[in-house]
């Protein structure tokens, strides 16, 4: 019967192993672009005791609409790129995976049709198959960039009702020209589609990088989708969120599972928000690391490409899972991700970039890292 | 343009309103299945210890795999209801309606049918809208128990891929004797289709009121439902679980969400779970009131029906809608739910029930309390 048994699982999950990166005991892992710097003990006693009080309450059920936390994301936005937004603009949930979830149940599904353009976060169509919304990838430049007037093409060939563009994007680090997702964002809208800009990293941009939330005000097609995952050092707390027009917001409403969010985790990420100077002012200095390992790859010769995230894509391997390979047997865990012989490296603490350099450089000295 | 304004939301959901109940802000709510009494000080003390531990490493993603509350949830059930199971055949999700979503985005889907047996839980038609799962709904009985060889046929007939049994059921509090549940569970199996008895109230049920679990050994096709919102008084933590085959279980993980529960959440069940004696003590109180409740209910000429979880049906009236008003108007919100004429009273403190009693008694003696 093989290995579900006579169970009806449909025809075609029967074939995938669950989604994830290894999860490897290791001392230097930079292999989940997670932040490496935890929070304070000032914001765990905060923290904590915002937990406190809600266990207090914790028999009853949370706030469905999670309004206080949905205002303190409003004026995050509001000092992080100026975004003038009513709290009823914002959304959230479990992780920007069950954001992006929703936006496929109300939107995607039977008979529709969902478009990125590859290489992008591996996620995505994980998506699309989880609300069996049609998947179709079109394809970025050589450098990684995406080419407007071939993604506008794409857009009128496919007819998807769900664009989604992920800036900067993962696992390349590279982030989309305003006027580009714009014109994306005003065709979609003339064909009434939404897109939805995935700003996972966006906190990490380099100065002058714009952010999508721009132009929300004009597109009420327009999603733009964040997490406290990464910026926010809170990999572990599954906050994601996104900022949208109000009848977007409205329409996810409709397909979450009611109480969704937990009173604990309304609770835990409302303190960390209290404490977003803190947390914010590591991300300066992984920026810095960020260009500093972007350089260091090129001086070797290797190939890396501009990145406005935390982890920077670099190759070109010949033989890149031996490399891989090579980094873990020395304790530092990469993500053996993207198109053929690139590897992506997250930023860690200026410890952990020494060890991964260390092991690098040892490894371009021998057979295995040899280029392409 | 109406309400979505050119956005491509699916038809299917343009009529809908976001589910759930009215979250009013009344001195007696009677209205949600809560449990009344929150957890003690110690008890919150250790969720917060718990919680402090967990953000400290908040910026690494959660064990994935949750293995810990996994096994401690194994733990519980063989101390609650004597199952011998293994940590791989758990399942946890943020709250039982996500665990039943994972089932249905497995085994249902376009194409498929879920089958279940009305009245009962009101969420579950939109579980199988939100996957685009067809929804059949057969009927119970006038007493609100099932007929064995009517629910079998139903199955013949309509050849669902997942039957759900509520048990005890919502709303009517009704129970399944163990040989409908396992006849049930073995012609599904036989047609290929899976069981879930949804089991969230089970520790309330009467005693000698057996539980599904006992059927597990023997059917890889079965999964039993439970969550902490209810005996362990959590709802405001969102932690539902299963239990099943490992067959069942490797399902479920295929299609969930990476990282769905959070490293706060895990750690919070945990706590709660060590201090199952405190929290479940508060179960046996409930149960009492419940019974006291039925009785009381009967003693006035009202119909009630047995109920083996923390809430009771009753009526029926002439116009329920004006009895629940009438008792709002006096701080008390009960549920307008189940079939005409029926309402739905959570059995709460001694204090908010000695509220509900005086309040019905009150309107039953005006013409708005009037029975049919």
């Amino acid at each position: 019967m093989g290995r579900f048994d006579g169970l009806p699982i449909r025809e075609e999950l029967k074939s995938f192993e669950p989604y994830g990166a290894p999860q490897l005991d290791v001392p230097v892992l930079l292999n989940v672009n997670e932040n490496p710097y935890p929070a304070s003990e000032a914001t765990v006693a905060d923290i904590a005791a915002a937990v406190t009080e809600a266990a207090r309450g914790m028999n009853r059920y949370p706030d469905r609409e999670f309004i206080g936390l949905r205002a303190d994301l409003a004026a995050y936005l509001a000092r992080e790129s100026g975004a003038q937004l009513e709290p009823e603009q914002l959304w959230a949930a479990n992780g920007s995976n069950e954001v992006m979830l929703h936006i496929l149940q109300a939107f995607g599904g039977p008979g529709r049709t969902a478009l990125s353009f590859a290489p992008t976060y591996s996620m995505y169509p994980e998506y699309a198959r989880d609300t069996n919304t049609a998947w179709v990838a079109g394809r970025r430049a050589e450098d990684f960039t995406l080419d407007k007037s071939k993604a506008l093409a794409a857009i009128s060939r496919h007819r998807p009702s769900v664009v989604l563009l992920a800036s900067p994007n993962n696992p390349t680090g590279t982030a989309l020209p305003i006027d580009v997702t714009e014109a994306i964002v005003a065709q979609a809208g003339a064909q009434g589609a939404v897109v939805v800009v995935d700003e996972a990293y966006a906190e990490f941009r380099r100065t002058g990088t714009p952010s999508a939330v721009s132009l929300l005000p004009s597109y009420p097609n327009l999603a733009v989708a964040r997490t406290m995952s990464k910026a926010f050092a809170m990999a572990g707390g599954r906050v994601g969120y996104l900022a949208a027009s109000k009848q977007f917001v409205d329409a996810l409403r409709i397909v979450r599972l009611p109480y969704h969010l937990s009173a604990v985790t309304q609770a835990v990420a409302r303190a960390a928000l209290q404490h977003s100077d803190e947390l914010l002012g590591r991300v300066e200095q992984l920026r810095v690391e960020r260009d500093e390992t972007v350089d260091w790859l090129r001086s070797l010769g290797l190939r890396a490409v501009d990145s406005d995230a935390n982890f920077v894509l670099f190759g070109t391997f010949a033989d890149r899972h031996a490399v891989w390979q090579a980094l873990l047997d020395d304790g530092v865990l990469i993500r053996e991700t993207g198109p053929d012989g690139w590897l992506r490296v997250s930023i860690g603490t200026g410890d952990e970039m020494a060890a991964f350099r260390a092991s690098l450089e040892r490894v371009l000295k021998t057979d295995t890292g040899r280029l392409t």
